[in-house]
């Protein structure tokens, strides 16, 4: 069975195309990493050396043009400063509303590419990184259990029954992740999680405060510390 | 409230188009136009003659890239020639899989699309023209009406309860598609349905065939046909 896994080159689709390189043979696995218009190409350049590291086909795909016309701190045309606080932190006074860096139904959008080039490319399965901690307070609304489940269901049907969604870590923390993929041997040394696009992570932004944390929980030091 | 219409330049999205206009006003609607690597653009140019008619924003997206490995007959890449019979006589024998001119998760991503630059430009409700014929017998798995109820809640979901997708005809045929944009003096002639991309429509395709049957079902002329 051939399977295509939505590669960020973040640590949490890392582990996933970890987990499905291991579980298909790298032979079955395509890597698919989609840019949409951030302000830097970091976590693009961490996608093509993971898929390299683990020899495993990979495409490319620029969906900027649909995010052109929102004005997430994310993204190239904001000149909102990306926060430097933790979600929870940043979810404070905002009513269960999205954080800056949510990124129009980005998810969904992500999702749908994978569900179309999966059928095209005859994969039956699609693995992608979404965990419980972006979901928490609504950060992330496209993270949800409730709408991975919809689009789940939404992707099954659409493709008359062809492609299965497999969202391993729904209900995981980033620490149980980083526990999974430790023992996968993940390279987290070529990973990217930091929303800045500096030399080294800053450290302060929503991302590299969890997986900062993430690593303390596992007791052991992120590779990618000076 | 703002709208935004998936306008594909057919009689069944324009019908929308209408509906939208009539309920929001036209300075309220926006019509997202998206090109998907199909054969010929007549579809295209129909979408923007009739914004231009309702006097409505319109948004051109293109997302052939998305496409680009699929082997749909609808497709510029594909050597496949459009089926020229209905779509009864195209699903005997194909055991409830989808027509040859499916394009993998099409809708989806063009809902998906919809829910992400509505959601950016502040429009609340997307309208498009999905109906009960074209999820017959499972020809277009993507047009079902347990696909649309799945993607809308992913889309009500993933937007963090902000955008609400409507699909009017989903229950309705094409034939009380036509009933209702004669009432609402829809401008069929500036319509496109035909696969083939000729001067005139070819007659023959499935699309045609629908659409002849619509209007003689209402009692009328198709204001195409010579």
């Amino acid at each position: 069975m051939k399977a295509l896994v939505l590669s960020s080159g973040g640590l949490d689709s890392t582990t996933a195309l970890a987990m499905a390189v291991k579980e298909h043979g790298k032979e079955h696995v395509t890597a698919l990493c989609i840019s949409y218009g951030q302000k830097h190409d970091k976590e693009l350049k961490a996608a093509r050396r993971v898929a390299e590291y683990y020899e495993v086909e990979s495409i490319y795909l620029d969906l900027a043009k649909i995010f052109k016309y929102s004005d997430s701190s994310l993204l190239k045309q904001s000149d909102e400063e990306i926060p430097k606080e933790s979600y929870k932190v940043q979810q404070d006074g905002r009513e269960g509303k999205p954080v800056s860096t949510y990124v129009p139904f980005r998810n969904g959008l992500f999702l749908s590419s994978a569900a179309s080039i999966a059928q095209s490319k005859g994969c039956e399965i699609i693995y992608y990184g979404a965990h419980r901690d972006d979901a928490a307070g609504n950060a992330y609304p496209d993270c949800s259990e409730a709408f991975n489940k919809a689009m789940k269901e939404a992707i099954y049907i659409g493709t008359g029954n062809e492609i299965k969604v497999v969202g391993p870590f729904v209900d995981k923390t980033k620490a149980d992740i980083v526990k999974l993929g430790l023992e996968l041997g993940v390279p987290y040394e070529f990973t990217w999680s930091c929303y800045e696009g500096g030399e080294h992570p800053c450290g302060v932004c929503g991302t590299c405060r969890d997986r900062a944390e993430a690593f303390r929980l596992n007791g052991i030091k992120d590779p990618l510390e000076g």
